[in-house]
């Protein structure tokens, strides 16, 4: 199986948290904080003019649900709640 | 008798909660957190082109209201609450 | 005289509370919960797609208002409120 | 002078509140509580589809606003805050 | 200098308390409440359909801003927060 | 460098607090309450019905943001919080 | 790898705080407040008509999400939270 968004959500596989500071001190994986970022693994049905299936994107604080899809962590966030994707530094702008 | 949703809601039938934990205890049903998840029973008068009956189903939390209907727990859920839905892992996206 | 409802409200005559638990204990009235269903008794002046008079309803918990009609209660609610309403088995869906 | 409702209220006279309790027991002005209802005496200047004056009406609780006028109280509520009026039984239904 | 209330406001001379008590009693400045009233001096710019410069009205408690013009005190209300106007007893309704 | 306003601001350069009181006392800096008043310096892209360059105008309370540019206060505020403007006694009614 | 932004947001290179006070005293890292202010150094993908890349904005206390791109600070406003832009002084006004 797998899970098709609905009502304007993408869904989104979270982004790893860094393991090491910038000191370069290995983190225990309770006091990695989980950035507002992730992979675009499923658009809504009524797919997006701004983002595409792979891209990395990050979304605003808090925005939408963490759910739990066959064992792992996944994100549905509403596709208005994208504040940017990382592109190629050669990408010719959107 | 049966009941039929109005105002842009879905029946869902809860979907129940797992009763092992990932280590394999078995937890006793107070312990147990029921998921945001249910399966379609019934439509709102004017239908949905997002979902159908039979459908399972992820809603947002706390989305819509419990309901008790001949003995057993249902759910009316708002569709627009929706957040996705399972399909077959070979299903043409929509 | 009888109340014509306004507004896009709905006149509704509760639904008594259950006597009996599950377990067959009678309860006094004051540990029974008045459920958030009644009978449509009025439609407002533009009537209703989804409703008619007679149809036993659910609504949104504490939606709309509770008044004392000739001593006895009614509830006036919002017609976009009402979750679902009760039909036979075998009618054809909306 | 009169009072001129404007921006879509209703001026209302308030019914008095009940002096005896249903087990007759006559109650002090200040142990009655007044009821959401009132007669409505002037109309807002593009007047109503649903009420007239003259119509008992029952509002939303605590909508619109307590005046004094020449010593006396009235009440200026937005006529879509009224939730249903007094009809003959009668009455053909809106 | 006079002033222009802009976007959508009226400028209101607020009417002056009572200085009695119904029995009589003469209230110090700080004992009366000032009334939600007062008189229209100035409309904004695209006018008002609805009231006119000189009428006497009531406002919705608390609405608008009181500004200090030239030592004396002036309100500044939205327009759609005017509640009723006085008007003579004979006048032909609007 | 100057400032241009954006997404319907004006650029007000506030007009210093009173510096005696109607008794004629002078106050320190820090009793003096700056008014809710300013002189416009700028306005946004695409201008404004009401006000030009130059205007005395009061705004709502808190409206807008107060900053610092080039060491002096000036304040950002939505051309839609603007309440009043000065005219002069014998300036034609907009 | 460059960001992207999305739905209505500029991407913002922030201003650094200034490192002196008025009076001339160096403030250590932590007593220096973060201007409302930066650098404009990418668009939404459909543009805006009132800022391009490399303006020099204000923006709306809080407004928008503080982010971390390869290492450095940058700032995700939506553009309707922008303020103001600095422009040169004989620049012609929009």
């Amino acid at each position: 199986m797998r899970l098709q968004p609905l009502n304007g959500h993408v869904l989104l596989e979270p982004v790893a948290p860094e393991e090491k500071t910038k000191g370069g001190i290995i983190l225990p994986d309770t006091a990695r904080e989980a950035p507002d970022e992730g992979v675009i693994e499923a658009l809504p049905p009524n797919g997006s003019d701004e983002v595409a299936i792979g891209d990395r994107v990050l979304y605003k604080r808090y925005a939408g649900q963490e759910i739990s899809f066959e064992g792992a962590k996944r994100r549905l966030v509403p596709v208005g709640d994208l504040l940017a994707k990382y592109v190629r530094a050669d990408a010719i702008p959107d």
